[in-house]
């Protein structure tokens, strides 16, 4: 699989235009590309211009309601439950943590939780919306069942992210993690190259250890059992309950506290039925926001310092990989790969969008191992 | 190692009897019996009667200062910064969790951080005191450093629990796990049995993996090097970082937001300098408290009934080990290692005990297995 570099300003035209073209105005537009593009700046493809395609799919399938407003349902000083009512996950997404942000300013802390929403991108931009702005920042999303709980074969939970972010120089602290091992884009990496994937991600049909992702992908989609572990495996001696707990967390925090679909009644019909959850704490809640600030920077620069295992050259920590990577894209453009520039070129086409008004005379090859759009 | 079964009630007069020996009043007694009591009802052995001896240590060794009283040093309606000044750290929890229940009941939600404490003993104590009132409770603490990041060959990080509580039928929804892949309570198992630890637990000085128990204790006590490995193992294949990353969540909660001190900057002096963090959220600001119970309760039923892998009996949701566990335990008694029982007969003669008032005839066997009490 080839990839080529585009420009961040290449690609954010396109997605504007593409997003105003689905029938979103030019704000909404902006942030769902704003959401996007950041994951691809921080170096997480499968989060990024990659999955253009499941909304573009989402939309036209009808599972993706463009017309649809985020509705507040519920309300307290503290908190808000949000009714998606079906639209974009990312416009929800970025609506509810802007509330929670809200609240917390005034209150100190806030939690929103949204239901009834779609895939809301990666689960990092929200806590970061609050970190930009002082606020220690939550994000928290199930999503279609692919993690088999420990001891089960069938996928009962999300990959169920939680994120992070809080501020600290010389940058902030973020974390955003599957509660899987890994996600579902890493075993679709597997299953394009069509090499094993390593041992002890994912399980077969009858919930045993298998390397194989055709295999796997092939099952969750028929929903023949199977999926990928929780983070810690598939038995107690590495902490597959512990990964599988961090899951349950992730899923309270989102369906649970929005009265919304559990992972394992998503997708139902034309329905995602995706649910959020996001929280703002303001750390001034707990004395000198900038002496709090002060000490966590001095933590993460003493875990940077720390001594190295033997062979590694460094210890990064949590956003460091991120804000390396956005310099590096910034200068030598985002890597696309050809088959998602394929799947562009197709969504170009479907919008009477002018391809090559973005990506000049560049033409993707057609490719018999082209991403199949499984959704 | 002989284990023996005592029953609930010749535990816990002994242990209220031990503290109030050591100084505290009845009430202080009893709350820091109740916390060791649970851990031993829960099953989980390393948490509870095995903790005693660190108790007593520490409280000998002036680590633990028996007549510190918690202080609020900063509180605002939803958050509350306390320190312990030194004081025993069940009782610091059990003090900062009321405020933590108190100010939620009034606004929605409330944190509460302390610093300068101590050991407080299983994190799931405090979530459980949240949840028993109908509300949901966090509890996060960092400790020795015992866990070392990804890439590393220090222990930087503590085993940093991250304990979670929430209502639900027919039992809550309670989950406590450290965020190492196991805590140091089971290599000190396998230091005792001499047999080889499960791969992917531990590393040894020079940050590579190990299965070698005494070693990986007598390295960590001289800060040689090595520790435990964060929840997803060594390297990124399996998810270090994200283990890394769910520590440093406790971390933050506790050390971090009360400007406390740090799991590598811990045990020095004659100071533990143990930070721990509260949560607790109502979950009526997110719609009816009964409502969402119920919701919560079928999503639990469905993952237990949800298809079993291939040659597994059974699929657990978090907590219903542990009400087994309290079940099992108040017909039975409880277990207790001799060993443990040779350091509580030190403990009596030290503080003056008659211990056959408690044991009756039984005297424990000298052994030479017995646990060093390594602080």
């Amino acid at each position: 699989m080839g990839y080529k570099n585009w420009s961040y300003d290449t690609l954010n035209r396109l997605c504007i235009d593409a997003f105003q073209n689905f029938g979103f105005n030019e704000g909404e537009s902006r942030i769902i590309t704003d959401v996007l593009l950041l994951s691809d700046l921080y170096g997480i493809e499968s989060h990024g211009m990659q999955r253009m395609v499941r909304y573009y799919m989402g939309i036209k399938k009808g599972l993706i309601d463009v017309h649809a407003k985020p509705e507040i349902v519920f309300e307290t000083p503290v908190s808000a439950v949000i009714d998606g009512h079906g639209g974009m996950g990312q416009l929800i997404g970025h609506r509810a943590m802007e509330i929670a942000i809200e609240k917390a300013r005034k209150s100190g802390m806030a939690m929103v939780t949204a239901r009834n929403s779609n895939h809301y991108g990666i689960a990092g931009y929200y806590a970061k919306m609050a970190c930009d702005q002082g606020l220690i920042g939550f994000s928290f999303t199930n999503s279609a069942a692919i993690m088999v709980p420990t001891f089960g074969r069938m996928a009962m939970l999300g990959s169920n992210p939680i994120a992070c972010s809080m501020p600290a120089d010389p940058y902030p602290f973020f974390f955003d993690a599957s509660t899987t091992v890994v996600t579902r884009g890493k075993v679709e990496i597997y299953n394009k190259t069509g090499e094993p994937m390593p041992e002890g991600w994912t399980l077969d049909k009858d919930g045993h250890p298998t390397t194989n992702a055709p295999e796997v992908l092939k099952n969750i989609v028929e929903k023949n059992g199977g999926g990928i572990m929780p983070l810690g495996g598939s038995g107690e001696t590495l902490g597959s309950h512990k990964g599988y707990g961090f899951g349950m967390l992730s899923e309270i925090f989102s369906s649970i506290l929005s009265s919304g679909t559990t992972s394992n009644h998503t997708m139902q019909g034309n329905k995602a039925g995706i649910c959020h959850g996001f929280a703002a704490v303001d750390p001034a809640i707990f004395g000198d926001p900038m002496e709090i600030k002060e000490g966590l920077s001095k933590y993460l620069r003493e875990l940077r310092d720390s001594p190295k295992a033997e062979g590694q050259p460094r210890i990064y920590t949590h956003g460091e990989k991120e804000i390396e990577a956005v310099a590096e894209m910034m200068k030598n453009g985002i890597p696309v790969n050809e088959n998602t520039l394929l799947e562009i070129l197709d969504m170009c086409e479907f919008l009477k969008m002018d391809f090559s008004a973005y990506f000049g005379d560049y033409r993707p090859e057609k490719n018999t191992e082209m991403y199949k759009g499984i959704f």
